[in-house]
């Protein structure tokens, strides 16, 4: 079995996820997101809309809406994003928020401040399940994945997600897009 | 030889090294870097003075100056400043410049237009002589490095530096540091 396990790589810029109560407050009675471009996961995709977050700290003026809504709203940054908003955000899995930071939210029909959300998100793969099992990999199992170049490093602690509504595919952040020097189209291979 | 070998880590923020004439440029004739505190190299300290950079997309209106004065002025930032810049920094070692992009460097008495300079750091390990004696760690040697924790990774192409001028200290930039969650003061290991 000498099968490389290679996985395309994408780098999560900060984005947010809104449930439909926060789409109606910030955006209005009866509005809805309309899509940018799809991502690489099925039926996911960047909205044309923005918000913007202000923290104690700081702020970011256009946050990108990543769709459809969801059950909770859910601020994804990076670590120095957190640092600049002036958050002590940890690093979670989408979706598990409880005890997480809050933030305010505005957006061009009004505002929102939610008590928590705002987290770093693990370095996680989605795995097919035919991929998943070609290659003897477990939901929830932690995987070493190694990009190479100049800025080669080694991620461990790498979270696999298998579903059969996922399409291969590895998600970092930009710090660690940035620390390995890989961009989105670039790969990594699975070494554990 | 299970000698575990434990390396402290040093965060750099992104910051400049100015040459004499650019000193005297930028905070006028006879002006001289006041110490604000020691950094980890003997001899080599943060000053009070800092200095507003402006690159063709952003700037930063407040970036440290490391002492002392440098031969050729350098500014050092993470890939995630280089962007926000606007700029395409190359990941180099500190003093390789040459076709690195330029810079504005704006000070109280003063600016300044380099030519070139800025750069992403690489990655690198400053031993003391008997550290990498010990070790047996050569000069420009590459190693690997490991830091653990939840999200633990291995740096790779560390750089190792020795010189019996240095002490013992790791440098990796904000994205390293935040892609594997460390800040100075924490340890790594070199792994091989």
């Amino acid at each position: 079995m000498s099968d490389i396990k290679q996985i395309p790589v994408g780098v999560s810029a900060r984005h947010i996820h809104l449930s439909k109560e926060h789409i109606r407050i910030l955006f209005g009675e009866g509005a809805e997101l309309s899509e940018l471009k799809p991502l690489s996961q099925p039926g996911q995709f960047a909205a044309n809309e923005t918000v913007a977050v202000h923290g104690p700290k700081g702020s970011f003026a256009k946050v990108r809406i990543l769709g459809p809504a969801r059950k909770a709203t859910q601020l994804e940054v990076s670590r120095t994003d957190a640092f600049a908003l002036g958050l002590k955000a940890p690093v979670r899995e989408s979706g598990n928020i409880e005890g997480t930071p809050g933030i305010r939210i505005v957006g061009p029909a009004g505002e929102v401040t939610v008590e928590k959300g705002v987290i770093v998100a693990a370095r996680h793969i989605h795995f097919h399940t035919s991929d998943a099992e070609r290659w003897g990999i477990a939901d929830k199992q932690l995987l070493k994945v190694r990009v190479g170049g100049e800025r080669g490093l080694v991620f461990e602690n790498v979270i696999a997600r298998v579903s059969p509504d996922f399409a291969l595919d590895m998600h970092i952040d930009t710090d660690e897009g940035n620390a390995a020097g890989v961009s989105t189209g670039d790969f990594g291979e699975i070494i554990e």
